[in-house]
């Protein structure tokens, strides 16, 4: 007889895992601490957007639904940078004009949900978990009247989020290793609307960035012609979240350093001062079981930064890995659980580092034009050497090259195009005259120091 | 008015803090877990002893205990090796046949106690605080009869170890970083006991050690004519202490790695499974305090491995440190949390990072005649060049220069080092052949190299 599943968290991981293992005949049932998102107007967790890639559409085909979220979702082939100096540039994501896709976090997050109840999970809304006794899988809520209630799961699983009742019932056990910390930025949503026909303000299938080396502006397309705008800041400092207390300072800021933004934000005031700003965690914590009766996935594995944009795609990946294990290894759960920690925790901490990296990246290097050079290089020797190279962002976005692997190429990239840089314009090189058989050096020696690695079935 | 003082914990760190601040006219209350150890037969904590070094007498000058625990205080000048081939050696700790002191951990809280107490602290035993409402300094504390109770504090101190109330509730809060992680290595007390006259079985003024590469026993002596021993050694793997099961494992085991120790321990079996084996935990938490209402002190604030022997010397360094600041800013508390903070938080990370460097050296390094080579050369580099030059080790337990200096000086040291032991046997060098030049030289190259650090007013 299957086991019953018990989910902690109907986000986008909590649910999509549901379908999985219902369709797989487990019963589950799924408690989640807000209200049912489909019925009340509230925010769809920690921001309006999410950038959906490769990992994120293979997690979706297991629940059959990619081509329901392909009409909704809107491609952006490379970064639209605003330069501070006013000029614009275009950095195409990848070499054959891959996208990743600006999505609805609310709209998915209510399709997975209304999937999972066609399928017959059961979800309880409102239902806040309040501690786990993780060796009795004993749950404690606490529902809105104030009353308390408690359950005994068979299997469980915590996909409750950065801030996860069982990760933290984990955290009290003997022996578990865990951190948390915070970047020194915090992030604040804003908004540009469209023009009065409806038609967007700003170049549709991108993401924009407003790199200002300490802090950026990004900005994310919706299906409704709008932007979603996030500004991440520090929170203390002379330029800062503090900083700007009132409309004054605000729209100095602005004016100074987001000078062609002002005039597509009609309600930046209302907005900055109506938003809260939210903070930046990362977490780590070993292991991600107990047993064969309990794991973590999802941001409760591994809550990390937004900008490489794989927060949700890393844990849909968690469940893609799963339902590979559940395929392997039937219902030897004790199995399972040891290969998924094994196999995921590594990734999980690859992935945290590389979005720590990617703000960098995304705040200060992409304002350099070296660094646009060296992207373009990149993608020419994907082209020209596709059996040896293909860059750490591709391997991060569009493929399921595992994470780990991924972060562990950085430095040996970082050598070969240091090499190539060296020797001056790339793309004036006369690839007859000597240069072609060095460089087919290098892009071997760069092959042979990682080739190792585990590049999964696509190395 | 001065404000009253809360401070939760009655362990070597609380019952300090209390005096130090009841002696400056401060109202103190002080709220333990345990029962009162004066009164009940209970363990003292975590260690039957401990290693008293220059910051743990310093502070206890500040209560005016160094002559009380004088006489209960048994100096150990070196580390006795026993080596696995059965060798023995012996190393001195200083130049100037300095010592750390073995101290009855118990003897040395009960005397606190009672001196908080004679001076008018008031002690509420049984009081387990369960959560701290950190923002209105509101306690929570849970009674044996299963009651419960809450008590406002005023100014706030938790002095409450490793798994601190107030230090959980520090973690429940935005933008704290936090992290804990375990040593894969587990320990367990064992007991040497007098021969029959009462004599001890061993050298009496020496920290016994055999080092073993991957674990160790060590002994320390007591008042008692006893040594208590500690095993460290993996809880998993081939040689660990999931791997002792039975009597004859354990027999087996000690028979073959410490074959002089058997003799000396009648009760092994009967200590081996009676005593439990205990995890080694390391903290890090920042902030470590909250506005002018709270803040963490000792193991509560930086929770290290015991292989320093720093554990209670840096918590109670905490204490001088905060003593120093209470003296210069007075009752501006805002000022002095702040100060202790800033100053106290590198040193407690530098500490934790000594404490797991000096495992190694302890288990492994102290086994091989290079290392035990290179301790002499430092201390005669100390005697040649006292303006100079100062072993790490002495830094950290003869003096009182900043944790964080010490640790600082780690890599200079072992470069300076490494270029005098590369011109082969040191102590047979012709000094007045050009190498006495060329030993200044680098001795200046390294003076240079670190004088820019705080060596407070040691340097």
């Amino acid at each position: 007889m299957a086991r019953s599943v018990t989910i902690l968290g109907a986000g986008l991981v909590g649910s999509l895992l549901s379908i999985i293992l219902k369709k797989r005949g487990y019963e589950v049932t799924l408690y989640e601490r807000r209200p049912d998102m489909r019925k009340a107007s509230i925010a769809a967790g920690r921001s309006i957007n999410l950038a959906m890639s490769a990992r994120g559409w293979k997690a979706l085909d297991l629940a059959g639904l990619r081509s329901d979220m392909e009409m909704l979702a809107i491609p952006m082939n490379g970064r639209y940078l605003h330069q501070a100096d006013g000029s614009a540039a275009f950095q195409q994501y990848g070499k054959n004009n891959e996208a990743i896709y600006s999505v609805s976090r609310g709209e998915l997050n209510k399709k997975l949900m209304t999937l999972a109840e066609q399928e017959g999970v059961n979800i309880h809304f409102e239902h806040r978990c309040t501690k786990v006794d993780v060796y009795s899988n004993t749950l404690h809520f606490e529902l809105p009247d104030g009353t308390t209630k408690t359950e005994v799961a068979d299997l469980l699983f915590g996909a409750d989020g950065a801030f996860s009742a069982l990760r933290n019932s984990y955290v009290t056990m003997e022996r578990v290793d865990a951190s948390q910390f915070y970047l020194e930025h915090g992030y604040k949503e804003l908004n540009i609307p469209p023009n009065e026909d409806g038609s967007l303000r700003m170049e549709k299938n991108a993401l924009h960035i407003w790199p200002r080396k300490n802090f950026m502006l990004i900005a994310l397309p919706n299906t409704d012609g709008t932007f979603t705008c996030t500004l991440f800041l520090p929170f203390e400092g002379e330029v800062s979240f503090a900083a700007l207390k009132t409309e004054e300072d605000v729209k100095k800021f602005f004016a100074t350093h987001f000078p062609d933004a002002v005039p597509m934000m009609p309600t930046l005031i209302e907005d900055f001062f109506g938003n809260p700003t939210s903070a930046l965690i990362t977490t780590h914590i070993k292991p991600w079981h107990f047993k064969d009766k309990s794991a973590l996935i999802g941001d409760a594995a591994h809550a990390i930064v937004p900008f490489y944009g794989q927060g949700m795609n890393a844990g849909f990946e968690d469940c893609t890995v799963l339902a590979g294990l559940l395929d392997a290894y039937g219902s030897d759960w004790n199995t399972i659980l040891q290969h998924y920690d094994r196999m995921r925790k590594p990734n999980g901490d690859a992935v945290a580092q590389l979005a720590l990296l990617n703000f960098v990246e995304m705040r200060d290097k992409v304002a350099d034009p070296v660094f646009l050079e060296r992207k373009k290089i990149e993608k020419e020797l994907g082209k020209l050497f596709p059996e040896q190279f293909i860059s750490v962002y591709e391997m991060v976005s569009f493929s399921h090259i595992p994470y780990d692997t991924a972060l562990r190429c950085i430095q040996a990239q970082d050598q070969l195009l240091g090499r190539i840089m060296n020797e001056g314009d790339f793309f004036a090189k006369d690839m007859n005259n000597g240069f072609d058989s060095m460089l087919r050096n290098w892009v071997n020696d760069y092959h042979q120091s990682v080739q190792q690695l585990d590049f999964g079935n696509e190395g």
